[in-house]
């Protein structure tokens, strides 16, 4: 069985041809150049979807995008990086241009069908997929499907407060674990902490050029035994533990699969927050808690994309 | 269509006769005496209910009870306040005593059921009961069913940790709702304040008995104008704003009912929480945001019991 998966991201739309089992047989990006307005965007993704379509035998379309999709998952409102959508109704619009069947959902909820249908999520009836990158945002897996909230916006896991004092992440929301662990607040945490010391390598290599500081280079002195870095990947891995404590106490979902640029951090970020849970979560929760890191990397986009059309058309 | 309903509570059974459409018609209770042992207390259940029962035609029994219920919602693990319960197939014990099938369900989740068949909760197919009473819990309602989550234990919302500096309310959990709107939690941070406003009236009235002011004192004074008892559930219904955005963010549920003895406060807790969520939570998911208070009172338990029979059995 084989599907057409489109990543439709600010820079680029990435296509594939996905077979359920082989995974991607083949795929071709194309810029995304969103400047040249919404209907030469949509006919520029038809094109590729059929150029991709060959002679294969399709069952549908599934594209992973930005912003707010409906409980139907035919519309998407708003999309951060894609200017003048306000209300798209992408999957219509898609269909017509291909002849195909199409469904579209949002990128972290793509992700989290990637891990369902190609990756750590395949041994979970359960799970909660959280990605840890520029932003913080996730999905949620209950019984192998995908749970949308009353009007499809269910998951912002990086909205979750911890700490109601806390930094704000945007205007609106503050003390999250996005404040925290989202690429950039996470690598503004460092830099405050590596100016304080300067006997540090970190702060050698990275006190006159902080902004080219990311989570990877933490990582990296991390593995070489650096403490400061150490120590800034542990009180992370604290904040994740007690995120993943308030959605389990709610959701009493015990598998947490991370995936994103941030989560390579791995078991430094992971062996904190398993600490802080076994600390602050109510003993019977703890009971099968897991944190595993989705190794898929970029192909988790189109793989999940693949996984929503094999999910509704299949 | 008549269920009968249990309400197992540490001090005493109550029972009850209850139909779809009228409520409840008829209810005995009679002390738990759990130190007389599980037996004993199995059957003083049975011939409660075989006493109740009479010529009414009965599709079942649902019981609610403390502590934690599987999946199956027949097996009670460890249930606080009944000493030597620690795994007590309570459904299967009933139905053999009665001869009618029996499920069982926490407490918390048995008053989201109440509110989904017999109060505020039958204009909604999804919310979420928030019990704020001597503890803190709740119930997640989804399509009209309860969401029990992988294992049975969903919606342990109390524990939800909104600053993860915050109080302990208990040796493993800190900064959570129920650290801050449990009634002995909220009555202890209401006393610290009182004590430092000598001249309020409620120093007056409380400052030699300490422990005799519940979150009741505080309502009767925020009605009469007294602006420290205002003060004081302002900044917990902002406590209860956060946890509202949490589980706004994660479930996408837009409904919110309020129960329970601190709950009574109304819309002296609820307003800063509006005022709350307005600030800090996304936009999009304010629409159709609603809080609202349940008026059940105590005989939500036997509706909510008296629900989970029709749910199982009609």
């Amino acid at each position: 069985m084989k599907a057409i998966a489109v990543d439709l991201g600010g820079t680029n739309i990435k296509a594939a041809i996905v077979d359920k089992e082989q995974g991607i047989l083949e795929q071709i990006s194309t810029p995304t150049n969103a400047d040249l307005g919404l209907d030469y965007l949509l006919n520029r993704i038809g094109d590729t979807i059929k150029e991709l379509i060959g002679r294969h035998e399709i069952i549908g379309i599934g594209v992973g995008l930005p912003g707010m999709v409906n409980l139907g998952q035919t519309i998407v409102r708003n999309p951060p990086n894609l200017p003048g959508w306000e209300e798209v109704h992408a999957a219509e619009e898609i269909s017509k241009r291909t002849n195909l069947p199409c469904r579209i959902e949002n990128d972290a909820n793509v992700a989290a069908l990637g891990s369902l249908h190609f990756g750590e999520g395949r041994n979970f009836d359960n799970f909660v997929v959280i990605t840890l990158g520029t932003g913080v945002g996730g999905g949620i897996i209950i019984n192998k499907k995908l749970y949308k909230g009353s009007k499809g916006m269910a998951g912002e896991l990086g909205h979750m407060i911890i700490d109601y004092h806390g930094p704000y992440s945007n205007s609106v929301t503050r003390g999250t674990l996005e404040s925290y662990l989202g690429q950039r607040f996470l690598s503004r945490f460092a830099t405050d902490l590596i100016m304080q010391h300067p006997k540090n390598i970190l702060y050698k290599k990275f006190h006159k050029n902080l902004e080219k500081l990311e989570p990877v280079d933490l990582t990296n002195a991390a593995n070489e035994g650096n403490e400061l870095a150490i120590e800034i990947l542990k009180k992370s891995g604290e904040r994740l533990g007690y995120a993943i404590i308030n959605y389990t106490h709610i959701l009493d979902i015990r598998k947490y699969v991370l995936s994103g640029g941030v989560a390579k951090a791995g078991d430094w970020l992971f062996n904190p927050a398993r600490e802080i849970i076994k600390k602050h979560m109510m003993l019977p929760f703890r009971e099968g808690l897991e944190i595993v890191y989705e190794n898929l990397g970029n192909d988790g986009a189109l793989l999940g994309a693949a996984g929503l059309a094999f999910d509704s058309f299949a």
